[in-house]
Protein backbone atom coordinates (compact mmCIF):
# COMPACT_ATOMS: atom_id res chain seq x y z
CA UNK A 1 0.00 0.00 0.00
CA UNK A 2 1.17 3.52 -1.20
CA UNK A 3 1.49 6.22 1.32
CA UNK A 4 -0.38 9.32 0.62
CA UNK A 5 1.70 11.93 -1.85
CA UNK A 6 2.35 15.59 -0.50
CA UNK A 7 0.02 17.92 -2.87
CA UNK A 8 2.30 19.17 -5.42
CA UNK A 9 3.75 22.38 -5.17
CA UNK A 10 2.81 24.85 -7.72
CA UNK A 11 4.87 27.30 -9.17
CA UNK A 12 5.48 29.68 -11.95
CA UNK A 13 8.43 30.57 -13.76
CA UNK A 14 8.91 33.70 -16.21
CA UNK A 15 11.49 32.27 -18.44
CA UNK A 16 13.14 34.77 -21.11
CA UNK A 17 13.83 33.00 -24.53
CA UNK A 18 16.22 35.31 -25.67
CA UNK A 19 15.79 37.22 -29.21
CA UNK A 20 15.32 34.76 -31.78
CA UNK A 21 18.60 31.92 -32.38
CA UNK A 22 17.05 29.35 -29.73
CA UNK A 23 20.78 28.58 -28.63
CA UNK A 24 20.47 32.51 -26.80
CA UNK A 25 18.58 30.49 -24.53
CA UNK A 26 20.06 30.31 -20.88
CA UNK A 27 21.49 27.21 -19.13
CA UNK A 28 18.78 27.84 -16.47
CA UNK A 29 15.92 28.50 -19.19
CA UNK A 30 16.77 25.13 -20.80
CA UNK A 31 16.56 23.64 -17.55
CA UNK A 32 13.16 25.34 -16.10
CA UNK A 33 11.41 24.01 -19.02
CA UNK A 34 12.66 20.44 -18.97
CA UNK A 35 10.78 19.96 -15.41
CA UNK A 36 7.65 22.00 -17.00
CA UNK A 37 4.39 20.55 -16.68
CA UNK A 38 2.18 23.18 -18.77
CA UNK A 39 4.29 25.92 -20.84
CA UNK A 40 2.28 29.50 -21.93
CA UNK A 41 4.26 30.42 -24.69
CA UNK A 42 4.33 33.76 -26.94
CA UNK A 43 4.03 33.32 -30.56
CA UNK A 44 8.13 34.52 -31.42
CA UNK A 45 9.99 32.05 -29.28
CA UNK A 46 11.52 29.68 -31.25
CA UNK A 47 10.02 26.03 -31.57
CA UNK A 48 13.61 24.16 -31.20
CA UNK A 49 13.19 26.45 -27.36
CA UNK A 50 9.92 24.63 -27.18
CA UNK A 51 11.55 21.17 -27.96
CA UNK A 52 13.24 21.62 -24.93
CA UNK A 53 10.41 21.09 -22.82
CA UNK A 54 9.33 17.91 -20.87
CA UNK A 55 7.37 15.44 -23.44
CA UNK A 56 4.75 15.46 -21.21
CA UNK A 57 4.74 18.98 -20.87
CA UNK A 58 1.45 20.95 -22.22
CA UNK A 59 2.40 23.73 -24.57
CA UNK A 60 -0.25 26.40 -24.96
CA UNK A 61 0.56 29.47 -27.52
CA UNK A 62 -0.72 32.96 -25.31
CA UNK A 63 0.86 35.03 -28.05
CA UNK A 64 -0.34 37.43 -30.79
CA UNK A 65 -0.27 35.99 -34.50
CA UNK A 66 -0.43 37.35 -37.41
CA UNK A 67 -3.53 39.01 -38.89
CA UNK A 68 -5.09 37.96 -35.48
CA UNK A 69 -5.67 40.19 -31.69
CA UNK A 70 -3.02 39.29 -28.83
CA UNK A 71 -4.17 36.50 -26.69
CA UNK A 72 -6.24 38.76 -23.49
CA UNK A 73 -3.81 39.30 -20.97
CA UNK A 74 -6.72 38.20 -19.11
CA UNK A 75 -6.75 34.74 -20.89
CA UNK A 76 -3.54 33.63 -19.37
CA UNK A 77 -3.70 35.11 -16.40
CA UNK A 78 -6.62 31.87 -16.28
CA UNK A 79 -4.45 29.84 -17.57
CA UNK A 80 -1.85 30.90 -14.65
CA UNK A 81 -4.94 30.53 -12.30
CA UNK A 82 -5.74 27.23 -13.81
CA UNK A 83 -2.48 25.20 -13.61
CA UNK A 84 -1.68 26.83 -9.91
CA UNK A 85 -4.70 25.10 -9.22
CA UNK A 86 -3.62 21.80 -10.54
CA UNK A 87 -0.21 22.59 -8.25
CA UNK A 88 1.29 22.82 -11.97
CA UNK A 89 4.93 23.73 -12.22
CA UNK A 90 4.40 26.35 -14.85
CA UNK A 91 6.60 28.26 -17.11
CA UNK A 92 5.90 31.43 -18.86
CA UNK A 93 7.87 31.65 -21.55
CA UNK A 94 8.52 35.45 -23.88
CA UNK A 95 10.70 36.24 -26.12
CA UNK A 96 13.20 39.03 -25.44
CA UNK A 97 13.38 39.53 -21.49
CA UNK A 98 10.03 39.13 -19.91
CA UNK A 99 11.04 42.63 -17.83
CA UNK A 100 11.80 44.94 -20.60
CA UNK A 101 8.16 45.45 -22.23
CA UNK A 102 6.95 42.10 -21.54
CA UNK A 103 3.98 43.08 -19.21
CA UNK A 104 5.81 40.55 -16.72
CA UNK A 105 5.07 43.24 -14.15
CA UNK A 106 1.26 42.54 -14.67
CA UNK A 107 1.17 38.52 -14.39
CA UNK A 108 3.72 38.46 -11.80
CA UNK A 109 1.44 40.86 -9.44
CA UNK A 110 -1.34 38.14 -10.37
CA UNK A 111 0.84 35.64 -9.19
CA UNK A 112 1.04 36.88 -6.41
CA UNK A 113 -3.01 37.29 -5.60
CA UNK A 114 -2.85 33.96 -5.71
CA UNK A 115 0.13 33.76 -3.50
CA UNK A 116 1.65 31.67 -6.25
CA UNK A 117 5.40 31.47 -5.70
CA UNK A 118 7.70 32.69 -8.65
CA UNK A 119 10.83 32.81 -9.92
CA UNK A 120 12.51 35.19 -12.81
CA UNK A 121 14.88 33.51 -15.22
CA UNK A 122 16.15 36.69 -17.43
CA UNK A 123 16.73 36.06 -21.30
CA UNK A 124 19.15 37.86 -22.96
CA UNK A 125 17.08 41.45 -24.16
CA UNK A 126 16.77 42.43 -28.01
CA UNK A 127 17.74 45.76 -26.22
CA UNK A 128 20.79 44.94 -25.50
CA UNK A 129 22.13 42.31 -28.19
CA UNK A 130 20.97 42.81 -31.64
CA UNK A 131 22.79 45.96 -31.89
CA UNK A 132 25.97 43.92 -31.50
CA UNK A 133 24.78 41.01 -33.37
CA UNK A 134 24.62 43.45 -36.17
CA UNK A 135 27.95 44.85 -35.37
CA UNK A 136 27.93 48.01 -33.32
CA UNK A 137 28.44 48.19 -30.25
CA UNK A 138 25.48 49.46 -28.22
CA UNK A 139 28.49 51.61 -25.75
CA UNK A 140 31.95 52.84 -26.92
CA UNK A 141 34.43 54.87 -24.85
CA UNK A 142 34.56 58.49 -26.36
CA UNK A 143 31.22 57.90 -28.68
CA UNK A 144 28.13 56.59 -26.34
CA UNK A 145 28.58 56.26 -22.66
CA UNK A 146 25.30 55.29 -21.93
CA UNK A 147 21.88 53.99 -24.06
CA UNK A 148 18.15 54.54 -23.90
CA UNK A 149 15.67 51.20 -24.30
CA UNK A 150 11.89 52.14 -25.19
CA UNK A 151 8.97 51.88 -27.32
CA UNK A 152 8.34 54.84 -29.55
CA UNK A 153 4.89 55.45 -29.55
CA UNK A 154 2.89 56.28 -25.84
CA UNK A 155 -0.87 55.70 -25.55
CA UNK A 156 -1.68 58.69 -27.35
CA UNK A 157 -0.12 57.53 -29.89
CA UNK A 158 2.47 60.14 -30.36
CA UNK A 159 6.07 59.73 -29.89
CA UNK A 160 6.71 59.12 -26.13
CA UNK A 161 8.09 62.45 -23.82
CA UNK A 162 11.05 59.82 -22.71
CA UNK A 163 11.97 59.00 -26.15
CA UNK A 164 12.40 63.28 -27.59
CA UNK A 165 14.32 63.69 -24.52
CA UNK A 166 16.58 60.54 -25.43
CA UNK A 167 17.32 62.05 -28.67
CA UNK A 168 18.86 64.95 -27.38
CA UNK A 169 21.20 63.01 -25.46
CA UNK A 170 24.39 61.66 -26.85
CA UNK A 171 23.09 57.89 -25.63
CA UNK A 172 22.70 55.25 -28.12
CA UNK A 173 18.55 55.12 -28.21
CA UNK A 174 17.27 51.51 -28.83
CA UNK A 175 13.90 51.77 -29.92
CA UNK A 176 11.10 48.93 -30.22
CA UNK A 177 8.74 48.38 -32.11
CA UNK A 178 9.57 51.92 -33.91
CA UNK A 179 10.06 50.73 -37.75
CA UNK A 180 6.64 52.28 -38.60
CA UNK A 181 7.48 55.61 -36.97
CA UNK A 182 11.05 56.12 -38.26
CA UNK A 183 10.02 59.01 -40.22
CA UNK A 184 8.35 61.01 -37.61
CA UNK A 185 11.50 60.05 -35.45
CA UNK A 186 13.56 61.17 -38.41
CA UNK A 187 11.69 64.56 -39.10
CA UNK A 188 12.74 64.77 -35.27
CA UNK A 189 16.15 64.76 -35.36
CA UNK A 190 16.66 66.92 -38.19
CA UNK A 191 14.35 69.54 -36.07
CA UNK A 192 17.50 69.00 -33.29
CA UNK A 193 20.03 69.81 -36.32
CA UNK A 194 20.85 66.05 -36.24
CA UNK A 195 20.19 65.09 -39.34
CA UNK A 196 23.19 63.06 -39.69
CA UNK A 197 22.32 60.70 -37.10
CA UNK A 198 22.24 57.54 -38.58
CA UNK A 199 19.28 54.78 -37.63
CA UNK A 200 19.54 50.84 -38.06
CA UNK A 201 16.59 48.95 -38.69
CA UNK A 202 17.68 45.19 -37.28
CA UNK A 203 15.41 42.64 -39.03
CA UNK A 204 15.00 38.91 -37.56
CA UNK A 205 17.89 39.80 -35.25
CA UNK A 206 20.34 37.00 -34.30
CA UNK A 207 18.27 34.50 -36.92
CA UNK A 208 19.59 33.01 -40.15
CA UNK A 209 17.70 35.59 -42.32
CA UNK A 210 19.08 38.55 -40.06
CA UNK A 211 19.07 41.98 -41.83
CA UNK A 212 20.41 45.33 -41.02
CA UNK A 213 19.60 48.30 -43.18
CA UNK A 214 21.28 51.91 -42.54
CA UNK A 215 20.69 55.33 -42.99
CA UNK A 216 21.18 59.38 -41.87
CA UNK A 217 17.84 60.52 -40.70
CA UNK A 218 17.67 63.25 -43.37
CA UNK A 219 17.84 59.86 -45.96
CA UNK A 220 15.39 57.65 -43.64
CA UNK A 221 12.70 60.72 -44.50
CA UNK A 222 12.25 59.38 -47.77
CA UNK A 223 13.35 56.02 -48.04
CA UNK A 224 11.12 53.02 -47.77
CA UNK A 225 10.87 50.87 -44.63
CA UNK A 226 7.89 49.32 -45.37
CA UNK A 227 8.96 46.20 -46.70
CA UNK A 228 11.62 45.20 -43.69
CA UNK A 229 9.99 42.59 -42.20
CA UNK A 230 9.36 42.72 -38.67
CA UNK A 231 10.34 41.82 -35.96
CA UNK A 232 12.79 44.85 -36.19
CA UNK A 233 14.24 47.58 -33.92
CA UNK A 234 15.92 50.60 -34.43
CA UNK A 235 19.28 51.68 -33.35
CA UNK A 236 19.72 55.42 -33.38
CA UNK A 237 22.98 57.19 -32.33
CA UNK A 238 26.42 57.62 -33.25
CA UNK A 239 27.88 54.49 -32.36
CA UNK A 240 26.02 53.17 -35.51
CA UNK A 241 29.27 54.81 -37.53
CA UNK A 242 31.48 51.99 -36.10
CA UNK A 243 29.81 49.06 -36.96
CA UNK A 244 31.84 46.51 -37.37
CA UNK A 245 31.71 43.31 -39.33
CA UNK A 246 30.69 39.88 -37.51
CA UNK A 247 32.01 36.82 -39.19
CA UNK A 248 29.20 34.33 -39.85
CA UNK A 249 30.47 31.11 -37.74
CA UNK A 250 28.02 28.52 -37.64
CA UNK A 251 29.34 25.99 -34.40
CA UNK A 252 28.31 22.62 -35.91
CA UNK A 253 31.35 23.44 -38.60
CA UNK A 254 34.14 23.65 -35.92
CA UNK A 255 35.74 20.30 -35.35
CA UNK A 256 34.49 19.38 -32.33
CA UNK A 257 37.36 17.32 -30.99
CA UNK A 258 41.07 19.07 -31.08
CA UNK A 259 43.12 16.90 -33.92
CA UNK A 260 45.75 19.41 -34.16
CA UNK A 261 48.63 20.73 -31.56
CA UNK A 262 49.23 24.00 -30.48
CA UNK A 263 51.61 26.02 -28.48
CA UNK A 264 50.46 27.44 -25.39
CA UNK A 265 51.68 31.30 -25.40
CA UNK A 266 54.22 32.51 -23.40
CA UNK A 267 54.13 35.91 -21.85
CA UNK A 268 57.22 37.90 -21.08
CA UNK A 269 58.14 37.78 -17.53
CA UNK A 270 57.62 41.24 -17.05
CA UNK A 271 53.88 41.10 -17.44
CA UNK A 272 52.97 37.96 -15.38
CA UNK A 273 52.39 39.98 -12.34
CA UNK A 274 49.05 40.63 -14.46
CA UNK A 275 47.91 37.37 -15.31
CA UNK A 276 47.12 34.64 -13.12
CA UNK A 277 46.70 31.55 -14.74
CA UNK A 278 44.37 28.47 -13.50
CA UNK A 279 44.06 24.73 -12.95
CA UNK A 280 44.74 23.56 -16.63
CA UNK A 281 47.40 25.41 -17.65
CA UNK B 1 52.76 9.28 -44.16
CA UNK B 2 50.38 11.68 -43.12
CA UNK B 3 49.12 14.60 -45.63
CA UNK B 4 49.99 18.05 -44.65
CA UNK B 5 47.19 19.64 -42.67
CA UNK B 6 45.65 22.64 -43.43
CA UNK B 7 46.49 25.50 -40.68
CA UNK B 8 44.16 26.27 -38.57
CA UNK B 9 42.15 29.12 -38.51
CA UNK B 10 42.02 31.43 -35.75
CA UNK B 11 38.36 32.81 -34.37
CA UNK B 12 37.44 35.22 -31.46
CA UNK B 13 34.34 34.78 -29.90
CA UNK B 14 33.24 37.45 -27.61
CA UNK B 15 31.19 35.94 -24.92
CA UNK B 16 29.15 37.31 -22.13
CA UNK B 17 28.66 35.36 -19.12
CA UNK B 18 25.93 36.88 -17.55
CA UNK B 19 25.87 38.91 -14.20
CA UNK B 20 27.25 36.18 -12.12
CA UNK B 21 25.02 33.04 -11.84
CA UNK B 22 26.58 30.48 -14.09
CA UNK B 23 23.25 28.81 -15.15
CA UNK B 24 22.51 32.35 -16.67
CA UNK B 25 25.27 31.69 -19.43
CA UNK B 26 23.52 30.58 -22.81
CA UNK B 27 23.46 27.56 -24.51
CA UNK B 28 25.59 29.40 -27.21
CA UNK B 29 28.10 30.63 -24.79
CA UNK B 30 28.53 27.10 -23.56
CA UNK B 31 29.05 25.69 -26.44
CA UNK B 32 31.82 27.75 -27.61
CA UNK B 33 32.99 27.39 -24.72
CA UNK B 34 33.32 23.41 -24.64
CA UNK B 35 35.09 23.81 -28.16
CA UNK B 36 37.63 26.94 -26.97
CA UNK B 37 41.86 26.73 -26.89
CA UNK B 38 42.39 29.78 -25.43
CA UNK B 39 40.11 31.73 -22.77
CA UNK B 40 40.89 35.72 -21.74
CA UNK B 41 38.32 36.16 -18.78
CA UNK B 42 37.31 38.46 -16.38
CA UNK B 43 37.51 38.76 -12.68
CA UNK B 44 34.12 38.50 -11.96
CA UNK B 45 33.11 35.40 -14.13
CA UNK B 46 31.83 32.42 -12.14
CA UNK B 47 34.06 29.03 -11.39
CA UNK B 48 31.94 27.26 -11.98
CA UNK B 49 31.50 28.74 -16.17
CA UNK B 50 35.26 28.25 -16.53
CA UNK B 51 34.55 24.80 -15.52
CA UNK B 52 32.45 24.04 -18.97
CA UNK B 53 35.99 25.33 -20.97
CA UNK B 54 37.23 22.56 -22.85
CA UNK B 55 39.84 20.64 -20.55
CA UNK B 56 42.66 21.22 -22.55
CA UNK B 57 42.09 25.15 -23.36
CA UNK B 58 44.31 27.63 -21.24
CA UNK B 59 42.73 29.84 -19.08
CA UNK B 60 43.85 33.52 -18.62
CA UNK B 61 42.51 36.07 -16.27
CA UNK B 62 42.97 39.15 -17.52
CA UNK B 63 40.63 41.29 -15.25
CA UNK B 64 40.57 43.53 -12.09
CA UNK B 65 41.44 42.21 -8.96
CA UNK B 66 41.36 43.43 -5.71
CA UNK B 67 43.85 45.78 -5.01
CA UNK B 68 45.33 45.63 -8.19
CA UNK B 69 45.37 47.92 -10.99
CA UNK B 70 43.10 46.24 -14.12
CA UNK B 71 45.02 44.32 -17.15
CA UNK B 72 45.99 47.22 -19.73
CA UNK B 73 44.01 47.02 -22.67
CA UNK B 74 46.89 46.46 -24.46
CA UNK B 75 48.11 43.44 -22.68
CA UNK B 76 44.58 41.66 -24.13
CA UNK B 77 44.77 42.81 -27.30
CA UNK B 78 48.75 41.23 -27.07
CA UNK B 79 46.87 37.76 -26.05
CA UNK B 80 44.54 37.66 -28.93
CA UNK B 81 47.04 38.50 -31.09
CA UNK B 82 49.30 35.58 -30.46
CA UNK B 83 46.33 33.47 -30.40
CA UNK B 84 45.21 34.38 -33.74
CA UNK B 85 49.11 34.32 -34.60
CA UNK B 86 48.80 30.38 -33.45
CA UNK B 87 45.34 29.82 -35.26
CA UNK B 88 43.33 29.25 -31.81
CA UNK B 89 39.89 29.62 -31.25
CA UNK B 90 39.80 32.14 -28.95
CA UNK B 91 37.04 33.05 -26.03
CA UNK B 92 36.92 36.32 -25.13
CA UNK B 93 34.68 35.84 -21.70
CA UNK B 94 33.25 39.03 -19.87
CA UNK B 95 30.62 39.51 -17.46
CA UNK B 96 27.41 40.76 -18.52
CA UNK B 97 27.09 41.26 -21.59
CA UNK B 98 30.23 42.67 -23.85
CA UNK B 99 28.60 45.24 -25.60
CA UNK B 100 27.04 47.07 -22.81
CA UNK B 101 30.29 48.94 -20.83
CA UNK B 102 32.43 45.72 -21.56
CA UNK B 103 35.03 47.53 -24.25
CA UNK B 104 33.91 45.37 -26.74
CA UNK B 105 33.93 47.91 -29.28
CA UNK B 106 37.88 48.10 -28.78
CA UNK B 107 38.91 44.86 -28.85
CA UNK B 108 36.88 43.93 -32.09
CA UNK B 109 38.67 47.12 -33.98
CA UNK B 110 41.83 45.20 -32.93
CA UNK B 111 40.93 42.35 -34.02
CA UNK B 112 39.51 43.74 -37.55
CA UNK B 113 43.12 45.11 -37.63
CA UNK B 114 43.94 41.77 -37.60
CA UNK B 115 41.95 40.71 -39.96
CA UNK B 116 40.53 38.07 -36.96
CA UNK B 117 36.70 36.06 -37.60
CA UNK B 118 34.86 37.40 -34.73
CA UNK B 119 31.48 36.40 -33.54
CA UNK B 120 29.75 37.90 -30.65
CA UNK B 121 27.85 35.75 -28.12
CA UNK B 122 25.54 38.09 -26.48
CA UNK B 123 24.94 37.61 -22.30
CA UNK B 124 22.63 38.61 -19.94
CA UNK B 125 23.16 42.06 -19.14
CA UNK B 126 23.26 43.42 -15.33
CA UNK B 127 21.62 46.49 -16.92
CA UNK B 128 18.13 44.51 -17.50
CA UNK B 129 18.27 41.45 -15.03
CA UNK B 130 18.98 42.71 -11.72
CA UNK B 131 16.51 44.95 -11.39
CA UNK B 132 14.13 41.93 -12.09
CA UNK B 133 16.32 39.09 -10.13
CA UNK B 134 15.26 41.98 -7.12
CA UNK B 135 11.24 41.68 -8.11
CA UNK B 136 11.63 45.06 -9.86
CA UNK B 137 10.04 45.23 -13.68
CA UNK B 138 12.49 47.64 -15.60
CA UNK B 139 9.15 48.82 -17.34
CA UNK B 140 5.75 48.43 -16.17
CA UNK B 141 2.31 49.76 -18.19
CA UNK B 142 1.38 53.26 -17.06
CA UNK B 143 4.74 53.93 -14.34
CA UNK B 144 8.00 53.50 -16.72
CA UNK B 145 7.65 52.86 -20.28
CA UNK B 146 11.26 52.82 -21.44
CA UNK B 147 14.81 52.24 -19.42
CA UNK B 148 17.63 54.77 -18.65
CA UNK B 149 21.27 51.99 -19.18
CA UNK B 150 24.59 54.49 -18.14
CA UNK B 151 27.33 54.72 -15.85
CA UNK B 152 27.20 57.57 -13.09
CA UNK B 153 30.47 59.23 -13.43
CA UNK B 154 32.55 60.95 -17.02
CA UNK B 155 35.87 60.89 -17.51
CA UNK B 156 35.92 64.34 -15.77
CA UNK B 157 34.62 62.50 -12.91
CA UNK B 158 31.73 64.49 -13.10
CA UNK B 159 28.28 62.66 -13.03
CA UNK B 160 27.72 62.86 -16.48
CA UNK B 161 24.79 64.86 -18.81
CA UNK B 162 23.27 61.76 -20.03
CA UNK B 163 22.61 60.67 -16.22
CA UNK B 164 21.09 63.87 -15.47
CA UNK B 165 18.98 64.31 -18.28
CA UNK B 166 17.41 60.78 -17.65
CA UNK B 167 16.78 61.85 -14.19
CA UNK B 168 14.56 64.52 -15.73
CA UNK B 169 12.14 61.70 -17.05
CA UNK B 170 10.19 58.78 -15.98
CA UNK B 171 12.51 56.27 -17.39
CA UNK B 172 14.14 53.69 -15.05
CA UNK B 173 17.43 54.46 -14.48
CA UNK B 174 19.80 51.89 -14.32
CA UNK B 175 23.65 52.61 -12.79
CA UNK B 176 26.59 50.79 -13.41
CA UNK B 177 29.25 51.18 -10.57
CA UNK B 178 27.09 54.12 -9.20
CA UNK B 179 27.26 52.93 -5.42
CA UNK B 180 29.78 55.70 -4.37
CA UNK B 181 27.61 58.81 -6.20
CA UNK B 182 24.84 57.92 -4.58
CA UNK B 183 24.61 60.52 -2.43
CA UNK B 184 25.37 62.96 -5.48
CA UNK B 185 22.61 61.55 -7.51
CA UNK B 186 20.13 61.44 -4.67
CA UNK B 187 20.94 65.48 -3.81
CA UNK B 188 20.21 65.88 -7.84
CA UNK B 189 16.54 64.17 -6.88
CA UNK B 190 16.11 66.07 -4.27
CA UNK B 191 17.05 69.66 -6.24
CA UNK B 192 14.22 68.43 -9.01
CA UNK B 193 11.29 67.96 -6.62
CA UNK B 194 12.02 64.17 -6.93
CA UNK B 195 13.23 64.04 -2.98
CA UNK B 196 10.54 60.95 -2.78
CA UNK B 197 12.10 58.57 -5.45
CA UNK B 198 13.01 55.19 -4.88
CA UNK B 199 16.71 54.08 -5.62
CA UNK B 200 17.66 50.60 -4.95
CA UNK B 201 20.91 49.14 -4.03
CA UNK B 202 21.57 45.79 -5.81
CA UNK B 203 24.72 44.34 -4.29
CA UNK B 204 25.97 40.24 -6.13
CA UNK B 205 22.58 40.44 -7.90
CA UNK B 206 22.08 36.79 -9.18
CA UNK B 207 23.60 35.19 -6.84
CA UNK B 208 22.66 33.14 -3.37
CA UNK B 209 23.98 36.40 -1.41
CA UNK B 210 22.05 39.27 -3.54
CA UNK B 211 21.11 42.13 -1.09
CA UNK B 212 18.93 44.57 -2.08
CA UNK B 213 18.63 48.03 -0.22
CA UNK B 214 15.79 50.62 -1.22
CA UNK B 215 15.53 54.12 0.08
CA UNK B 216 14.30 57.19 -1.30
CA UNK B 217 16.37 60.04 -2.71
CA UNK B 218 16.31 62.18 0.51
CA UNK B 219 17.04 59.14 2.77
CA UNK B 220 19.86 57.80 1.04
CA UNK B 221 20.95 61.66 1.54
CA UNK B 222 22.28 60.57 5.20
CA UNK B 223 22.18 56.67 4.64
CA UNK B 224 25.31 54.42 5.03
CA UNK B 225 25.67 52.49 1.20
CA UNK B 226 29.91 51.74 2.01
CA UNK B 227 29.65 48.83 3.85
CA UNK B 228 27.16 47.13 1.06
CA UNK B 229 29.63 45.36 -0.92
CA UNK B 230 30.31 45.32 -4.94
CA UNK B 231 29.30 44.84 -7.49
CA UNK B 232 26.79 46.80 -7.28
CA UNK B 233 24.04 48.36 -9.42
CA UNK B 234 21.25 51.49 -8.61
CA UNK B 235 17.77 51.16 -10.03
CA UNK B 236 16.45 54.43 -9.75
CA UNK B 237 12.72 55.33 -10.45
CA UNK B 238 9.12 54.69 -9.56
CA UNK B 239 8.80 50.97 -10.55
CA UNK B 240 11.01 50.36 -7.29
CA UNK B 241 7.92 51.05 -5.51
CA UNK B 242 5.89 47.71 -7.62
CA UNK B 243 8.59 45.71 -6.16
CA UNK B 244 7.73 42.33 -5.79
CA UNK B 245 8.69 39.45 -3.94
CA UNK B 246 10.54 36.35 -6.06
CA UNK B 247 10.51 32.56 -4.47
CA UNK B 248 14.15 31.50 -4.07
CA UNK B 249 13.88 28.53 -6.02
CA UNK B 250 16.55 25.51 -5.91
CA UNK B 251 16.23 24.02 -9.27
CA UNK B 252 17.79 20.68 -7.83
CA UNK B 253 15.44 20.66 -4.94
CA UNK B 254 12.31 19.92 -8.45
CA UNK B 255 11.54 16.11 -8.72
CA UNK B 256 13.68 15.46 -11.91
CA UNK B 257 10.83 12.90 -12.74
CA UNK B 258 6.89 13.33 -12.85
CA UNK B 259 6.21 11.18 -10.03
CA UNK B 260 2.21 12.06 -9.91
CA UNK B 261 -0.33 12.29 -12.31
CA UNK B 262 -1.70 16.06 -13.13
CA UNK B 263 -4.89 17.16 -15.32
CA UNK B 264 -4.30 18.62 -18.09
CA UNK B 265 -6.13 21.96 -18.07
CA UNK B 266 -9.25 22.43 -20.32
CA UNK B 267 -10.18 26.03 -21.62
CA UNK B 268 -13.80 27.38 -22.12
CA UNK B 269 -14.71 26.34 -25.46
CA UNK B 270 -15.69 29.91 -26.52
CA UNK B 271 -11.94 30.58 -25.74
CA UNK B 272 -10.38 28.16 -27.95
CA UNK B 273 -10.36 30.42 -31.01
CA UNK B 274 -7.53 32.40 -28.71
CA UNK B 275 -5.13 29.31 -28.24
CA UNK B 276 -3.18 27.02 -30.02
CA UNK B 277 -2.22 24.21 -28.83
CA UNK B 278 0.81 22.40 -30.44
CA UNK B 279 2.25 19.02 -30.52
CA UNK B 280 2.00 17.33 -27.33
CA UNK B 281 -0.81 17.48 -26.02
Amino acid sequence: MSTPMTPPKPHLWLVGAGPGDPDLLTLKGAKVLAQAQLVLYDSLVHRDILDLAHPNATLICVGKRAGQTSTPQVLIHDWIGRGAQQGLRIVRLKGGDPMVFGRAGEELQFAEQLSLGWTYVPGISCGTSLAGLAGIPLTLRGVASSAWLGTATGQDGRLTADLLAALNTSSTLVVFMGRRRIRDIAQHLVQLGKSDTPIAVVSEGSLAQQQCVIHSAKVWLTSEVESLPDPALLVIGEVVHHQLTPTTTNLRSITPSFTHEYEVPHLPETRKSHVQRLRRV
